[in-house]
């Protein structure tokens, strides 16, 4: 993925939200340990305590947030959140205007992505509301905050038809960033990086980014089978997640630590074939709801062969 | 729960796969720590290190598992597991078999249910087919295992289209249980205990359990949106959990930390009710799952009153 987003012009700032892992955010970062997103306060301190910096909070903030935000502000290089309505914007200018902190914020403002719905309709100012660039320049203007640039999710690749939909998507998020960009640029305001990503759209990537700076994938640090029925990535689809190395078989239903297995054309189990005490390994429906699940990775020498070479810690908690 | 076992002239022996924290085991168990059902390892150790006792790992017991269930037994008064099949059973017995444990199971042996299919079709032996007599037997007669008494779960209660079907399965979980039991007594196996449970069956149960010794429901520890639609505790049913304070809302989407909220009558989102920023109660929709998603369990003085008055701390991992 980082050599798609370096062909395509743009860095990549990868979503730590799927693997929770230091080791695999060491990894997706090409060792550098910076330019990450996160998904969670608990995200955030977790990657901080082990070295990352340049870190993007990229969920709507709160104020109930706003501490531990000052907090992980003032102890990195680089901090950044995301804001996609001018209440948060209000409130979130209030708290950093204060007589005991307006000062400090003044010398070394809070930086800020506004959020950009590009279709999604789960977050995001709308690109098109005149709010919203009231919105962005209120950021801007504060003092107390810096613009760090527009930030957009097309989430809605993950309910695609099929991959020629999913690169109308990927070309949506670019047009609607870009486009939102040119806008802001051209009365006066400053706007360092136009951000776009998700796993569907940056794996059928279209065919330029032109104007965009950084891609935010995640899920693809795992894939998943959720990826592999979208067409995203390689594998047979199934539901419920699947087994790679028993591609005729299935998990038809799971309840908490027990799932039940069919064939997947159908066809009677040959139990002959599956012994009891048999271990089938799983490939998650969801990688990062299955990430969450657990307390550590386990990472194995091959796939077919299950000595553990090494143990990850996942981060817990919000 | 407790109650309505003893006016059923039966015990409870709550399953702790719900709550998985010491001081809801300590409810659920009036104080005694005794007599519990675990569906994980760590829940059995967890359990045990916490000093209960009487524990039952309802959950067909597989070869990789043997080494902790020998540990297990070993520390605690009694401690049983579950078979439904011949070959758990030869395994089983092979292993406890072994010329340097072999006396000392003689003297002490293993406790074991067996688990019986009253209609789930997800576990538990058939018992109308000869073989699980033959099951039976082999674990009874084996001198290193001895017969704790049957167990069946009525799972299917889950899938019941009402409260009528839920009586009806209540039912059948009694009279399949009773009459394997009588049938495994008519030729001559002392079977000390007969165990039914679910939370719908147990809720909504049968008139009378004569012939029964136990349930073992563990979801009615916290009852979820899951009960409510089936009718089993009280509430207004919505999909993926609801709004226990404000019924007017439903969550109609969920992706990992992030939901989607729309009302429950499809009219307009009254966004001034709910400022951006507040914080809504959710009742999740299944409360096994939910807890397992956490690390601690916040016990708050009143529903109301969210004033956090003690932590519990949720048993990870399998």
């Amino acid at each position: 993925m980082r050599v798609r987003a370096e062909e395509l012009g743009c860095s990549l700032r990868p979503h730590l939200k799927t693997c929770k892992t230091v080791e695999a955010g060491v990894i997706a970062t090409g060792g550098t340990r910076r330019r990450v997103t996160v998904s969670t306060i608990a995200e955030a301190k977790f990657f901080a305590d082990a070295g990352f910096d340049d870190i993007l909070y990229a969920v709507p903030l709160t104020a109930d947030k706003v501490d531990d935000v000052e907090k992980l502000h003032a102890g990195l290089a680089q901090f950044h959140v995301m804001i996609d309505h001018a209440e948060q914007a209000a409130a979130l200018i209030a708290r950093l205007s204060r007589p005991e902190v307006r000062e400090q914020m003044l010398a070394r403002p809070l930086s800020v992505f506004v959020g950009v719905d590009c279709g999604y309709h789960r977050d995001g100012c709308d690109p098109n509301d005149p709010s919203s660039v009231a919105l962005v320049h209120m950021l801007a203007e504060s003092g107390v905050t810096t613009l760090a640039g527009i930030y957009t999710h097309g989430g809605h690749s993950y309910d695609a038809a099929n991959a020629a939909e999913i690169v109308r998507i990927a070309e949506q998020e670019r047009d609607v960033t870009v486009g939102f960009a040119t806008k802001l640029r051209s009365i006066g305001l400053n706007v360092p990086r136009a951000g776009v990503g998700s796993t569907p759209t940056c794996s059928l990537a279209p065919s330029h980014l032109d104007g965009i700076d950084e891609m935010h994938p995640g899920n693809f640090l795992y894939y998943d089978m959720t990826q592999v029925a979208l067409g995203t990535c390689a594998g047979a689809a199934t539901g419920y997640g699947g087994f790679p190395e028993h591609p005729e078989l299935r998990i038809s239903n799971l309840k908490q630590e027990c799932g039940e297995v069919s064939t997947a054309d159908g066809a009677p189990l040959e139990y002959a074939r599956y012994p009891i005490g048999s271990l089938l390994a799983i490939a998650p429906h969801h990688s990062c709801a299955a990430t969450h699940q657990h307390q550590h990775v386990y990472v194995v020498a091959e796939p077919t062969d299950r000595t553990i070479i090494d143990t990850w810690r996942i981060c817990k908690g919000w």
